[in-house]
């Protein structure tokens, strides 16, 4: 059966996965580029333009790398897809990643607002759908032809389909820095009933977590 | 310069201290004792009632240790020191630890009901203190004569230290764990200002964090 899976959800020690003040000009918040320097740091983070580039290799570029494997299709929340809130006021907007986006497949955007799809360079396609998530799973699913189906973030569209229970496997980056505020990933999930933790592993940089559905 | 340090305060994923419904019954709330189940798996932590015990050794075992080298003196809040709030109806709780506590030098417990100070078996003092932290500082230094002092807990009385940047040193054992609820360490810290994180090490069990105050 393919899954559902997150990779590489980067979360601070007090439990922040976004800084304070979120905007156009500092999409993950205050602070909140700060949780992706491991990332950065490694080859794969460095090469995901295309280009291979240079870099730490090891359980950190392992775990970024692994995110990538095996995935038919992406979903988002709107506000990993952009700065915009409320009804677009032109569909000029098509994500932070420029002409050519890191997807190469069909890539759904959960929005109250829908605009027409739009295909990129690359092969990755925009659809923006107003869904509930195991709607938007479904179609995820189809177009991922068998394939997994990999959601991306933001924290709020990771909140609502794991209280639905639709996510399989779940990994996070605890990054042992603190942004004070910002958006949590973690708020109304409780213990996160339904999941169980199936393994830890640390880099200098990093201790990744993962957790999987219960059967 | 003796200095106060905070040492092994075990903190969950979703940065919480203690789980929710602290009680008599459940002084660490509800799974809350999970936050410290690595340290009961530890050679020191499982020896700490004087026994010599079988446990492991190696890094966690190292970080527990440290926490009770160079001390002469601890200061603790309430809530650490008992379940019971407000007024105290009687002198008869002494804590949680028994006849003889494994503190073995005057403990400076800060309440507004102060009560007579108490001495147990084995050299530990009880001391009552109804006095902003700067004051309750300068009782323990006084007492430590010379060596160290440790601010034990809870997180209450922690974050009231650091607020106040007398802290000199904080030791986070981060364990990938959900409270989904309960107390949290970092709630109005911010970014924690005039602190500058100094190691990060990891064990499969609990990823050990540093930080110092900036001089």
């Amino acid at each position: 059966m393919p899954k559902l899976r997150v990779h590489n959800i980067a979360i601070s020690l007090d439990g922040y996965v976004a800084g304070p003040n979120q905007g156009i000009d500092n999409p993950l918040g205050e602070g909140g580029m700060r949780l992706h320097d491991w990332a950065f740091a490694t080859k794969y983070g460095r090469s995901m333009g295309g280009e291979d580039a240079d870099g730490d290799t090891g359980l950190d570029n392992d775990f970024l790398m692994a995110g990538d494997v095996g995935i038919g299709a992406t979903i988002m929340g709107r506000n990993m897809f952009g700065p915009i809130r409320g009804p677009w006021t032109d569909h000029e907007w098509n994500g932070w990643w420029g002409e050519n986006p890191p997807y190469h497949h069909d890539t759904f955007v959960m929005t109250h607002h829908p605009r027409p799809s739009v295909s990129m360079e690359g092969g990755t396609t925009f659809h923006f759908v107003d869904e509930i998530p195991e709607k938007v799973l479904r179609l995820a699913l189809e177009a991922a032809d068998g394939a997994d189906v990999r959601l991306a973030g933001g924290s709020s569209a990771v909140r609502q389909f794991l209280l639905a229970g639709l996510v399989d496997e779940l990994h996070l980056a605890v990054v042992p820095i603190l942004l004070g505020a910002g958006e949590r990933l973690f708020d109304g999930l409780g213990t996160l009933p339904g999941y169980e933790r199936t393994s830890v592993a640390s880099s200098p940089a990093v201790t990744h977590v993962q957790f999987a559905k219960l059967a």
